[in-house]
């Protein structure tokens, strides 16, 4: 007889943002009139860019002609994205990392989630308090994480590292040594960033304790601020202790397009083993590339019009960002974020909890956001809007709660 | 001090068409004026449909404007997609299965590689021998496999169910009991089919025994004969004993698209804990949605354009696969499948293993197959040729193996 994996059961109620959706549409469902504001899940908003358009056009004709038609993508994708990748991603910041270190994917949360896989399940994780939910949860799925607090939310086998107001949202070196230390920078779900000496210290760290850092850029394109590491490589001694994962999604508005990377170099070793070895291996058994006609828009995104008409589109998403800051600033609110990430994290008001203030907002001004505590125990009280709506909607969004 | 998954470590060499690649590249590499030709890895060589064109620059066109774009994906998969893939490939063959069954993804290839986590690691698992590498790969880097024993070239804990001339290729049902059992009909690499009676035999001993069927049913647009099932609910009681998966690679040509999906009847249970449950939760956690674009060129496929269009392509590569048999059969060469499948199964000619022939044809005629030894101890002496090829390419092949 058949058995589960039992390590699926332990996990706590459903993904956050599947619980965000259902409890959105049973209030929709009840009152089809009230227009609805989404700012919880970080989903951009605004239409692809003429350049991808144009590239996905004709990366399509190029499919329907037997002459340029695209099968099988290689393992690691296709040379011409992983070269802009390295040209522009890296050698331009003075990271060296070649293009036969980057596994183009199709999507960085699948690359979160997938990564563990290659490392022992005896490995022991720290992350972030508040986090991102795939990195715990994917470690919960393999069976690492030990047993579940239900009262402390938290779990018996994972190191937290608490970023709170007190360390201004950034993780202090942890006392007890992980072998595998989740970092995301700038921060998904508080907005905050460390600087390049306090990377620095978690590279020393890792090389001394022999720790791997997986680490996730997602957001490095808000980075609007000097001496923010754009990459984890910016720093000496990552290529032996670093992996670096990269979206699309936000830089270049893919949420529904879906490509990635992941950066292991090869210098990445356990003893003999290569990371990189095992990683394509996994790439190569359970995976089959990203479509072609979506490689090519990613390689849109580096050209030079590419990067202009981007510009504009992260910087439509900041001025958002500034708008919903400092309108809460003025109606009273504890804010942070907002500066060098698309998200806007503030205090909740009156002593509520995280979800009590996610059902007053829903229900007083049909305002969706994300309730901190979705993210770990220390995002209790706290509150993650995100700027990627519309100027408009995001506008009324902020009068709504500057109302209440 | 990380560690890494050690399981890892037991594979065997690398990705069977990983290693075709290096092979065919060297070769190529010292003989550049060769014209070699590919019949090795399953890839399809013919256009994308118009239909499937068309529909891909209408959604990109929808990317491209504020009030037509799309984001995040839904978890399973855009209804428009999930309600034609339960109409014409379930309820149009009187199968019991609803589009919420449906998990949509990018690929089968994925799906059966990832399903094995949402089962127990104690789980032992059955497979064809020759079988596709990926479900025995998988196992392995999850630790299910125990050891590797080179001279056989066998798992020490997987049951394998021979498939050989001496049983029409179609596996009996194995004496030891497994949790898993993986099946794919018409089969890659032996191009044969099960019979309807010969696959209820299967589901009625999974039920009687508790074990799962991971029924692949990527290959079934190519039955061409009546009472061969095309899925493995058109059997009573598969509900409670089967998962399938479906590729829109080989009905479609969509290796460099990348499209899929997965179907878990939500009768199938261990206890009280529903499969469905579980991969939805996966689906939710490690994955994040195959691209809109290509949802919508995977609704095109059942258009009733797309379906005309579609079955000229499936026509094609059958007059290839035709075209294989016929004239290795006229050679003197032993030869099955081609029927119902794309994939011919030949055995090698005067007792060459299957790597001698591999090296025999690349060198003598620059013809590039598979090893049969690469899918199993029983592929040992096999070699299979794909149908995908363009026809001009299969015709020169098939004349130049016939010169030898």
């Amino acid at each position: 007889m058949f058995k589960v994996n039992e390590n699926y059961l332990k996990l706590p109620g459903s993904y956050l943002f599947s619980t965000i959706g259902k409890k959105v549409n049973a209030y929709s469902a009840a009152h089809p009139e009230a227009k609805i504001i989404r700012l919880g899940i970080g989903d951009v908003t605004q239409p692809l860019a003429p350049v991808i358009i144009e590239a996905l056009h004709d990366a399509v004709n190029e499919m329907g002609d037997a002459a340029t038609f695209h099968g099988y993508a290689p393992d690691l994708g296709y040379e011409f994205l992983r070269n802009a990748i390295a040209d522009n991603d890296y050698k331009a910041r003075g990271c060296d990392i070649a293009p036969d270190e980057i596994f183009v994917s199709d999507g960085a949360k699948c690359d979160c989630g997938n990564i563990q896989e290659i490392f022992s399940l005896d490995n022991k994780i720290a992350v972030c308090d508040p986090v991102y939910p795939v990195y715990v949860d994917s470690n919960v799925m393999a069976g690492r994480t030990g047993s579940y607090d239900s009262e402390k939310e938290t779990w018996s086998n994972v190191i937290y590292m608490p970023c709170t107001a007190d360390n201004g949202f950034a993780p202090e070196l942890p006392k007890e040594v992980p072998d595998l230390i989740y970092l995301c920078f700038p921060n998904n779900p508080t907005g905050a960033v460390v600087s390049k000496a306090q990377l620095q210290d978690f590279v020393d760290y890792a090389n001394k304790n022999g720790s791997v850092i997986l680490y996730d850029a997602a957001y490095e394109a808000y980075i609007s601020e000097p001496d923010i590491p754009h990459s984890i490589y910016e720093c000496e001694g990552a290529r032996t202790c670093a992996i670096e994962f990269h979206s699309f999604s936000k830089n270049a508005g893919f949420t529904g397009v879906r490509l990635g990377y992941t950066v292991i170099p090869k210098e990445l070793k356990a003893g003999d083993v290569s990371l990189h070895a095992l990683w394509a291996r996994r790439h190569g058994t359970k995976y089959n590339g990203a479509p072609y006609i979506v490689q090519k828009a990613g390689a849109a995104v580096y050209t030079e019009e590419g990067k202009a008409q981007l510009k504009k589109q992260v910087d439509y998403y900041m001025n958002n960002a500034r708008y919903i800051y400092n309108g809460l600033k003025e109606a009273g609110y504890t804010v942070s974020g907002g500066v060098n990430a698309p998200y806007i994290w503030l205090k909740a008001p009156n002593g509520m909890t995280s979800w009590e203030f996610f059902d007053y907002l829903l229900e007083k001004v049909n305002v969706v956001g994300t309730p901190g505590s979705g993210f770990g125990p220390s995002g209790e009280t706290y509150f993650r809007l995100t700027a990627f709506g519309s100027y408009e909607n995001t506008v009324e969004a902020v009068e709504r709660i500057k109302s209440l």
